[in-house]
């Protein structure tokens, strides 16, 4: 604490990422990244881009890039957004358009947990709402008033999706305050909201290259919107950051989205090991949600307390994310590794469990 | 405008930075950049750094960057913070210590002019100390009840700087308020406040990788300060965006640190051509304030507008920065650049001078 700073600031409760230890022949399944790298064609991209005009900013609209996004999206320049990873646009948006004094914004009480820090920073009211027994989001339940909704597809840590359907469903009961859906994770199975956003003008869909794309140390972000919640985006964004996104991310980026067949391929790959490794936990007596994500959320054995398997994962540099949260400190969030890092965890897991 | 925006969006006048237009053969003196690459270590680090790992995190504390700052610095880790640009380190430290209620923010009349947008983006109340008729930031004139003071050291667009003694008093005469002293343009010849880190609690300093170290396009600033006012900044940074920096920025970054001497001869360089830019232009006609930075400011000879001077200048690809504001409409901001491109501008605005 400290008498220079502002008043919010000693009220802030940060967010914690997943460790990033420097342990040798780590297994990190902590943080949800790509166990493969991205496609040779980025990091040629990426070199050919290292060269004398990083003197030179980078274009500060990343017009490119939202070139390339916009084709991808089946959509405009004018519906994209990119910014500093998916978090600093999460922020902005939270910044842009949750800053409401009418009414709550909502999400649910088991979810990423950065939301609720960015309410802290941007003094926005929040409510959460419960998930089911089974740990389902259940969108009649957001039916009250509200300044805003938001929740990951597929939710995090559950890796439970929901279908378009049942989100048209949320954007029809709900045309007087944005709908956020956080699609961090969409990529590995999810059918995206984006072709919704022509249709609804209070959608914004946000998604990440720190995933699917395996592009965590780039830090690359993007929503995509009506052109009315992309302005708001930009009013915030141009007074506080002009240029978010550096030369090489750019390159970096737009060669990813040029190479679309690497990346259906890399999705596919966590997609079949998701369904093996899930099978192989149920096996060992693990309750496995239903996973649409590149994670599993997995409920320990009876006896065997989530935490301490955490801990004894670790002794043997293995990581996993551990929750100690109320309905969920029984779960381990598991990401999918490489078939080798998987078949290394099992074989932990079989000699750790009780006989 | 938008129903869906907050409040606040609506009243935000964003920021627009200099242009970056894609012209051939464009003579680019209007952002300041570097006209010299960055050292070739920079870009070998960068290309090491480009591979498989970037499927991965980067360290959301970007430890070892700290370090060599601390180093170069001769401070330790916990008086550095690092951020993406040095704009985005000054809007965190906006948000963190000038969000106080009971006094204005202190800046000049003429500087920098992101700083009233994040005065409006984070509601901090402020008062403009006009320059006076020299353009010459007066110190005294601070001396009033106020929330916080920050300029530029040297100040921008003027280039002049104010001596270390200067920055002292007026910390000797501000012991309870922040005073944030931002050098970007401090490697052309100004005695870095950094040195009074230790001695004062409440002074902040920013610098960036942008100017000097000739990576405008890579976004890395950092800040220098005491461990309270850098916690303050973690804590906004962390309920904010866990990893502001990429890590190809990072290795760029550090890279550049180890490469001292190539920054020194290329600061040298610049200062040279400063001086004999400004011998040239004075000749011409131009009054040229003595500058300390990587640019220029000059008044036009009288019968010549500046505005229109700018625009005759973009005719011929050669672009400058003009500031249609009182009391500096009549002025040019000029970048140094090359010797072959400063030799170019010489010779296009004689044939534009009136004879």
């Amino acid at each position: 604490m400290s008498r220079f700073w502002s008043q919010l600031v000693h009220q802030l409760t940060p967010y914690v990422p997943g460790e990033q230890p420097k342990i040798a022949d780590l297994i990190k399944l902590n943080t949800n990244e790509s166990p493969y790298g991205p496609s040779p064609k980025v990091l040629e991209a990426i070199r050919n881009a290292t060269n004398d005009s990083l003197r030179l900013y980078p274009d500060p609209q990343s017009l490119e890039l939202k070139k390339a996004l916009a084709n991808y999206s089946d959509l405009e320049v004018e519906n994209i957004f990119v910014g500093n990873g998916s978090d600093e646009v999460l922020a902005l948006a939270f910044q842009a358009f949750f800053r409401q004094q009418a009414q709550p914004l909502l999400f649910p009480d088991i979810t990423y947990s950065f939301y609720p820090v960015y309410c802290q920073l941007y003094e926005v009211e929040y409510q959460q709402i419960p998930l089911n027994a089974g740990l389902d989001i259940q969108l009649h339940d957001y039916a009250q008033p509200n300044g805003g909704i938001i929740f990951p597809n597929p939710n995090a840590p559950t890796g439970k999706a929901l279908p378009l359907s049942d989100i048209r469903q949320l954007l029809v009961n709900n045309p007087d305050s944005v709908v956020l859906v956080d699609e961090a994770y969409v990529d590995f199975g999810t059918e995206s909201a984006t072709r919704l956003v022509k249709e609804f003008p209070n959608l914004l869909v946000t998604q990440t290259f720190s995933k699917s794309w395996a592009l965590a140390g780039l830090r690359v972000g993007f929503a995509v919107g009506s052109p009315e919640l992309i302005e708001g985006l930009n009013r915030v964004k141009d007074s506080f950051n002009s240029y978010p996104l550096d030369r090489l991310a750019l390159a970096g980026a737009q060669a990813a989205l040029e190479d679309l067949n690497y990346y259906r391929k890399l999705c596919q790959q966590i997609i079949d090991s998701r369904e093996s490794l899930t099978r192989q936990l149920e096996d060992l007596g693990f309750q496995v949600l239903p996973s649409k994500a590149n994670f599993v959320f997995v409920r320990t054995p009876d006896k065997l307390d989530a935490g301490a398997l955490t801990a004894k994962l670790r002794e043997k540099a293995l990581l996993v994310r551990h929750f100690n949260k109320p309905r969920i400190d029984q779960y381990l969030r598991i990401t999918l590794g490489t078939q080798e890092q998987n078949q290394k965890l099992v074989q932990i897991l079989q000699n750790l469990l009780p006989a």
